[in-house]
């Protein structure tokens, strides 16, 4: 059997940044999906209820990528309680070939941090207003702090607010955010005021009420839902997707069961059967261009296994490159 | 975050064998499935068409266990022409109470090989004749030795039969099963006599076409049907199925999309709705015994992840205690 590369955490955090090339590598992926040939089957979900746990497996197969990748990403939400992290996870990438197992990337969640973040990037690019100047971001954990980076990569952003429920805590990463990127982040006294004034607005969070109202949306806007996914979750009131002029799911399938469709399906304010255009099509220039200048626009993220499969193949060969990795003989 | 233990296929085969200790491992997981708490996703199959293959993910989490495993199957058919094998593998141990990664056991399928032969053993175990002596297994590839092998964990076999669709490779499996197992193995004239004439019969194949037919069977037999688990295959008739005294799946939430059960629906003789005791239930004793001294009786087993869960939990178990297995800081 051809060795194993197994790459530690500390060797992909070295290797893959939140940048333009990941940004590109995760849009070459909903490029692909955009053209109906990538195989993406159903997220198997997994509780262990017991534990107050569960784990999520995604894959993809992306024609004209070398490597497929299986994701597992486990959640127990008792976790800091013991001083562990809740979230984890790795990624497994097999020669699409011949289905050889090829890598072991133990990047304990890492690198789904990125590609999460880099599909925000990828709605801004083809969704935001082109002049958007100001973020509110909800929420203030890992991807409170990545999505507003994200952001940075594609828009002129110059200042930014930040909401969370608890506000020490929106505080703390609001002044960790401003050292961080050079623009002032600042904690908004009103939610509704905050996400009416920015140009971009982005929510991260595991609500599962909403929390964005849709008579605080405006013309010239691009709200970004990114933390949606699971079937209990819903951070926009469902009225927003009907006062949208533009709805884009990452994957239709996917939002109906997981993302901010379901809630609007479940409400009965939007058809199951009606179609939308996904982020892949709009990236491929499939669908008409719809930058948000004059428009409401709304991304529903849940994530998907053809960005799993994106980073991990460009992962495996940045480590390639740059001789990382262990190799194990079996 | 914890070390995880790496552990190889050569040191997997020097831990595990199939012998009674991996079947009622693999019969524990079986009598926790029937309690109802085993926590069993369906199966994700991602079919890569382009370079005919495929791969499969199971996943169980069973309380009482310290771990539960996700196992991906790769299957590439086209492999043998460039010196591969088709089928490989690996099984991957969370923790059942945190999620933390614990091992990664990379037996490039050895495992899959050894729960899917003890769970044969276990069907042996409580529905085969007492006093069965002859087998006949129709299949000449690995599940057909390691079958045969189980069954003469459980009854007392002096002599078999093994047909294959190339007599000259039954010829040199019989042979070596022969040698091995010490009980003549030999090559039937005709396979509906072979079949008639056996106590225990097991499939091994990937037919896609029934090989067993009704008219074969008589009371006092046991089928143990192991080969279809995809959507496509079939090796009984759908006949043998209204044909036995009792039908028993490993799991009927699997038997009725992938096993034998699914052509018997497709074919209208049974009932979607109809509901049947599976083995679990059977091992643990909440149903009727039965052990087919005057019945006839047909096992369908798909493979299970509760059965990887078992397993993958002995193994490292093993692993821990006998020092092997290599720890990878991360």
């Amino acid at each position: 059997m051809p060795n194993v590369k197994i790459v530690s955490e500390a060797e992909l955090r070295a290797l893959i940044a939140l940048d333009a090339d990941a940004v590109d590598c995760v849009e070459r992926g909903f490029c692909a999906l955009a053209e109906g040939k990538v195989v993406m089957p159903p997220i198997m979900s997994m509780p262990v209820r017991e534990h107050n746990g569960e784990i999520c497996v995604k894959a993809a197969y992306v024609p004209g990528m070398d490597s497929f990748a299986v994701k597992m990403s486990p959640g127990f939400f008792d976790n800091p309680k013991l001083g562990l992290p809740s979230s984890t996870g790795m990624m497994v990438l097999y020669s699409a070939r011949t289905g050889m197992l090829e890598a072991l990337l133990l990047d304990n969640g890492y690198l789904t941090d990125v590609r999460t973040a880099a599909a925000g990037a990828v709605a801004a690019r083809h969704l935001a207003p082109a002049a958007a100047a100001t973020a509110c971001v909800i929420g203030a954990g890992m991807q409170a702090r990545l999505q507003l980076k994200a952001l940075l990569l594609e828009r002129p952003i110059t200042s930014a607010t930040l909401w969370a429920r608890d506000p020490d805590k929106a505080r703390d990463v609001a002044r960790e955010l401003t050292d961080e990127l050079g623009i002032p982040v600042t904690v908004p006294g009103e939610l509704g005021e905050a996400v009416s004034a920015a140009d971009v607005v982005i929510t991260t969070t595991p609500s599962s009420t909403p929390l964005v109202m849709a008579d605080w949306l405006r013309p010239g806007q691009l709200v970004i839902a990114m933390g949606s996914d699971q079937g209990h979750k819903c951070e926009l009131e469902p009225a927003c997707l009907t006062r949208a002029d533009l709805y884009v799911p990452d994957s239709q399938a996917q939002t109906a069961e997981r993302g901010e469709l379901r809630a609007a399906i479940a409400a009965g304010i939007i058809s199951e059967d009606q179609s939308f255009v996904e982020l892949g099509q709009v990236a491929a220039g499939l669908a008409p261009k719809h930058t948000g200048d004059d428009a409401i626009v709304i991304a529903d993220l849940t994530g998907t296994g053809v960005q799993d499969t994106a980073i991990a193949t460009y992962a495996f060969a940045k480590a390639a490159e740059a001789g990382l990795g262990s190799d194990f003989a079996n």
